[in-house]
């Protein structure tokens, strides 16, 4: 039962390291902006995962595409590999230089390139976080869905196809990158998709580089979809006896085809923890954390018709947040959610589940997932993006602790297979990483893992680009 | 002046021809299915563009994903041509056999697989038509939005990367395939994606083969969003005195983010055509020609918004049609406007353009190509789905008139050198096909499109599939 699982540990590469050649023409052309020193290196060499620091031989902080492109021109000359790296927040072990090599930080790289208000559409450079974003086209009546929970780069986001809070009603960044600077494995800068909204010339390239996790091109700037600031928003918390009616609320406004730009729930557990960090005084019952967006008219229908759908399915204390600073309190707290679990429970690290399903089969899931949970005797909380059918079950499991890593792996392994059955994924928004390549061959078969790999062959023939995530190769 | 253009004519390929024993093998099995017969391979080798009819030197009608394998393997064991063919509504050159080979029929195959009202999701074999699937889901009280149309198969829209008038507010094919059934180059069969909404799992395979017009496998199922029937729909006409003050109306009315189902501009001559063939009786103006989907409320709520800048723009006579029947009429002349254009003026074949701006540049775009198709004296119309900055300006030229042909091809070739420097897109949802494989090297760079064939190479080594397309190979 503890034996070790094949996504437990991380993957045996051999290492490729960066030869003095190649370090000394980064120091020519980089000088202090290329660091070989301990600390910058182990910055770079671990991220939100719970596997060991992998540290790269150097890290080069990039301030424009063509930097990137002279990184990846010098490393595909001497074979090296070369790791994106924006703010460090992945969950799956992204950022780990597992085969060595370099640290392109594009934190950098935060210029607007241009904001077209007009056409909703906005340029950025990889390295602009979204909280950065928002700021900047506010004044605009402009924002930028996509949410998170980290304040990512919108380079990052772009490469592990996130998604978050918001993308019930405004998708994914598989919908809203209408474009890509990229810099390919051969040092080349390419530039995919255009500023229309809809294209049928080609390949989908876009959406190619969209979600390959850093292995086929490092993306410098993107092209995104924004969004009129809605006229009218509003918040609702709603409580329920237990996690089932929750759930089966959700899915009955999904089903209704209700706007409902976000539906979050939170398990007792994660209120506990929330409440323990952010004083939120929050009745501790699962709940629904819910937003509106639109008219004055369309949020108060909108938000009519799920209350008498909560209320149905035995919902309480229906309460309104209206006014920003209450929405913020909430959200933030609820994006706070991983930090206070740790927080809460010292000494621990996160083992996070990403599992999505269709919407009707989300209740199956979860109240198996939370059977098996409470039976194991971890701490573990559950936070998730339901509206998508999308959930979050954190274990939080002793650092060093092997038996408890094992024994969160096993269930984070029967939750995916679970997920799979039912016809869903192992990772809605996460990513494939060093964690879940083994789920990956489950899921999707062994076949299209195959054309994967072949187009990972042809865009990258010396496997420069972040080597050895979402496949061995 | 009059100089061929190099997008007048078919690319020369060489053959690569059916030998006997392929040919034996197929009808070994096929029997019947498998036809020599000249009036179905003349049927093949022709679409709705205005290439000479090239036929395929086979046609094997298939009934199941194992048929489609099987030709394929065969075709990958002889080196031979595969083309996968719907119901031929290609405007492109899609389906022309310009290096021989066997045009795979996919019409047969129209079952729906399987569908889940609760999650919003169906799966159909490919040659399952738009029409055909929403008779079918309509009692589930849902809907398939995306409409190009012609009454097309799922699998060519997919291909092509459909459209039309809904994608204003449910988007493309892209954002509405959720996973697909490929038979690869090599006859093997793979699926992508999953009945998940959203999925971070791996290379996003569907949205590669999503508008791989055939040249990167041959889809055989196709998993799709659905939507719930609207509670309430309404369309509306509003007239206008020119197309500049119809076209700056959208504009507004998408910056604003009213969410519009469907807004389409028909020019005077668009509106002449469909008068003099459905005898509709529209005023002969410019119009915009507009639905609305939500609640009661809603959609009252919209249409009041949209008709107060209508207004505003000089719009009008705003009529409403809320009974299905006027809808249906409204519609089905709209959908009826390119063979319109043809029975109106016998002896003609169209030749279409499809550019797609950001909406700030649509009005100058159609300006500029008004200003052109006006002084060129040949006849045309323009219809567009304005919403989303496409339109189509379609010249009428008189079969086997070369000259016209020449200056056709001139003015659509300036349309699209203008509709790239104003970063929209040469094609917005026919895709490139024969027809404009050299505005694709205009408009993504010649890097990006030899990436294009670094995939095609890796996925199809042999080029047997749909060979000739998109781009030389």
């Amino acid at each position: 039962m503890n034996a070790p699982l094949p996504n437990e540990v991380l993957p045996q590469y051999a290492r490729r390291p960066v030869p003095a050649t190649m370090l000394d023409a980064l120091k020519a052309r980089f000088g202090d902006r290329c660091s070989t020193a301990a600390a910058v290196r182990e910055q770079h060499g671990r991220d939100e995962s719970p596997f060991p620091v992998t540290p790269p031989d150097a890290v080069v902080f990039c301030e424009s595409t063509e930097d990137v492109a002279a990184v990846v021109a010098l490393a595909a000359a001497h074979e090296v590999p070369v790791i994106p790296f924006g703010i460090g927040s992945s969950l799956e072990g992204h950022l780990l230089a597992v085969q060595g090599g370099v640290s392109v930080d594009l934190s950098r790289m935060t210029q607007l390139v241009r904001l077209n208000p007009e056409d909703l559409t906005v340029t950025v450079q990889a390295g602009v976080t979204r909280e950065q974003l928002n700021r900047e086209v506010k004044d605009q009546g402009l924002f930028f869905p996509i949410d998170p929970g980290a304040n990512a780069t919108l380079g990052g986001m772009a490469a592990t196809r996130a998604s978050g809070t918001n993308a019930v009603r405004y998708g994914t960044m598989r919908e809203n990158v209408l474009g890509l600077t990229v810099v390919t494995a051969s040092g080349e800068v390419i530039r995919t998709g255009t500023r229309a909204k809809k294209s049928s010339a080609g390949y989908d390239l876009t959406r190619l580089f969209v979600g390959s996790e850093g292995t086929l091109g490092v993306m410098t700037e993107v092209t995104l979809k924004l969004y009129p600031l809605p006229e009218a928003v509003s918040a609702a918390i709603c409580h329920f006896a237990d996690v089932r009616s929750a759930v089966d609320a959700t899915i009955q406004v999904i089903q209704m085809g209700v706007p409902i730009a976000r539906c979050e729930l939170l398990d007792v557990n994660a209120v506990r923890f929330i409440n323990a960090q952010s004083k939120l005084g929050l009745r501790e019952s699962p709940l629904l954390l819910m937003e509106f967006h639109g008219s004055e008219a369309g949020v108060k229908e909108q938000a009519e018709t799920v209350q008498a759908i909560a209320t149905e399915m035995g919902g309480e204390d229906f309460q309104w947040a209206t006014t920003p600073e209450e929405r913020t309190r909430l959200w933030t707290a609820r994006h706070k959610a991983y930090f206070a679990g740790m927080q809460t429970n010292p000494g621990c690290r996160t083992v996070t589940t990403d599992t999505c399903v269709p919407i009707s089969r989300l209740a199956e899931i979860i109240d198996a997932s939370v059977s098996e949970a409470d039976a194991s005797g971890l701490p573990y909380y559950i936070v998730g993006h339901v509206g998508d059918g999308n959930f979050h079950l954190a274990y939080l499991v002793k650092e060093g602790d092997l038996a408890e890593r094992a024994l969160a792996e096993r269930l984070s392994l029967q939750m995916v297979q679970r997920a799979i059955a039912l016809e869903g994924t192992c990772t809605g928004e996460h990513g494939i990483g060093l964690h879940k390549m083994g789920f990956l061959v489950d899921e999707a078969g062994a076949g299209t893992v195959e054309l994967m790999r072949s187009v990972k062959r042809a865009l990258d023939p010396k496997n420069i680009l972040n080597p050895g995530k979402i496949f061995a190769l």
